[in-house]
């Protein structure tokens, strides 16, 4: 098997959480590479990352193995990594199993997270000069719309998880949505179909090596 | 070939504008529902509605020849169709080229377009009181921030588009972006390849029987 993977991450960054859940699931062993997000005005604006992934973002995949492909968006990596490494599948065989597994991943990644990440939170503070009080209601507004509709979809899935006894795609975003989620204090009482699917997953091996704390550049 | 396709649509909306292009492009013949995005609060979450799409959000694929399947996220949708309607393809058959491509489209889909649209501009001026002309440039900030990683990246797409020669996943993405720029007077001036891979589809057919203007419920 070809594991000359490399990560470009940030140990906070909830959409570099996603692939190194991912990664886990799938066995596959990697290097990881920190890009700080804050330091110097965000390393990821710097000359050299930004040569490597123009979209400035992390994280950023390098598979040394496919001649140093650089792969950046955490669900276009999600993807790549299941058509390359297909083993174990993070998502399902059938056609509409993986749409409904897809447009909840996708709820996450386009509904919630974009609102809420730092670039926006820095905007919002800065340029719209937003207090403190205004900004938390900001974040937990988006949360909660979006959490309650990932509730409501879930019970579309067939046993619950990406592949129904074990978690992929989907908990590889849900998870670190809901991570952030408690770490911004955003009532989750309403949810208890979410709250139960990432008390299994964080259960997981492949979980709790994922979590931010315990990344090399954690602080 | 299967064709009980029926897409709830909203004209003006870039998601359901992306789907209209992928049906298109793949000579798929759909119905499509309006739903009336502004109206009496917004069409999409009265509970009609709600219970075709917990998510509350356009577009919604409906396929009927397969037992009535709801599909909501427009990315979901592309995905679905190009597995259950391989040709012509969408996405390009090599994991790095796919990946390329997805990665485009995701950043429009993630980072430009959740950040503009109708619920957060809404919220902008409500909740945050944001005047007219902050909410511009908020609303040109990201689409500038966006686009110049998109035309960054399309260097790195062999032939320029997502099929080589032929438009695809990455247009149907593109195209609605470029058309609310447009509609909001950014500049697009340092873009070149974003404007000359836009000219190109926008003089095929696919693409202009998608265009806000022509759909059934545009006023």
């Amino acid at each position: 098997m070809r594991t000359e993977l490399t990560l470009y991450s940030y140990w906070r960054s909830s959409a570099a959480y996603r692939v190194r859940i991912a990664l886990n699931l799938k066995g596959l062993a990697y290097r990881q590479v920190p890009v700080h997000l804050v330091r110097d005005g965000g390393e990821q604006r710097g000359e050299q990352y930004r040569a490597l992934n123009p979209q400035q973002l992390v994280p950023l995949l390098v598979d040394e193995a496919n001649g140093g492909a650089r792969i950046s968006q955490s669900l276009a990596i999600l993807e790549y990594l299941d058509e390359v490494f297909p083993v174990p599948a993070l998502l399902p065989a059938d056609p509409l199993e993986r749409a409904r597994v897809r447009a909840l991943a996708l709820h996450i990644a386009c509904e919630i997270h974009p609102l809420n990440n730092l670039r926006v939170l820095q905007y919002l503070a800065g340029e719209l000069g937003v207090n403190d009080e205004a900004k938390t209601a900001w974040y937990r507004h988006w949360v909660a719309q979006g959490l309650a509709a990932v509730e409501q979809g879930l019970a579309e899935l067939r046993d619950g998880l990406s592949m129904g006894q074990r978690p992929g795609y989907l908990e590889a975003c849900l998870v670190p949505q809901v991570y952030n989620a408690r770490r911004f204090d955003c009532p989750l009482d309403a949810y208890p179909r979410i709250l139960a699917r990432v008390a299994r997953c964080e259960a997981l091996d492949a979980f709790s090596r994922a979590v931010p704390e315990v990344q090399p550049d954690a602080t």
